[in-house]
């Protein structure tokens, strides 16, 4: 192919930006394959971060996507909303790549979450505690940041921590 | 499974909100299938209708998304942003199930397109006449409505339409 690489080198900025896209997500959009056709499909997912700061969510097992991350744990995020004004795609947002690893109810790692998740987002007390209910890690293989028009990174693990 | 299921009939109210949630969208989180791992990857694009009300957008031939779709049409397609305050996920979203159909660039088609999505995305000019710039339709094979908590729908094409 003779088309230009839009990619930049990664730098501590990159850096920066991608770890902020993380910790001030409060929800993100997650892609799964659906079972049987394989299609891609995406949704809305609460989000947070365990205490090593990694990717955390809290799903239903009656959600489409649970199925789904049952059947096949690799699945996309994305986060970094844009504000209500300008032009959306002009804000940074992170495409990551990961894998989902299903915390057990009955766990003490589920008991810590739950303290950890309760204090980020309180409504959740409404139905934390339904038995239909897990915390999924979504722990990065790597992923893809964009910080507007022509400013495309390509990241590993170790530039997300 | 004894699972009760989530799912409600589809009423005149469904329809309406799904509907109003592709036509005020100004962007979406696409889902694609990553060519070689065939893992689920997200990213954001800009999102406008054609002259028959069909879900479009105008993606580059550099971006990663473009590169997937060229290979696996198959596109997931997520709407409905939650707004600053409150619970985002109270909020509605549609998560439709679509195919990718580009359009060429030297065809009528196009030059229609290129007009409307003028109209919408005004800021666009800055980019929309780059060779790698290609509108791409995203035709509804389904969709998964879940207009808050404990209220989803499933739809069909006609629903969405």
């Amino acid at each position: 192919m003779d088309e230009p690489s839009p990619i930049r080198p990664t730098d501590h900025e990159a850096r920066a930006l991608a770890r902020s896209l993380i910790t001030t997500a409060r929800f993100a959009a997650l892609a799964v394959l659906t079972p049987g056709s394989g299609a891609p499909a995406v949704t809305r997912i609460a989000l947070g971060l365990d205490a090593a700061g990694l990717p955390l969510t809290l799903i239903s097992s009656l959600s489409a996507h649970t199925k789904a991350l049952q059947a096949s744990p690799r699945a996309g995020l994305l986060v970094g909303e844009p504000g209500p004004k300008g032009d959306p795609l002009t804000h940074p947002r992170l495409s990551l790549d990961t894998l989902a690893e299903f915390v057990d109810r009955t766990s003490p790692d589920h008991a810590a979450l739950r303290t950890l998740w309760l204090a980020s987002h309180p409504k959740s007390k409404l139905y934390i505690d339904f038995a239909d209910f897990s915390f999924v890690r979504l722990r990065p293989l790597g992923a893809a940041l964009n910080g507007g028009f022509g400013r495309a990174f390509v990241l590993a693990p170790e530039d997300l921590a």
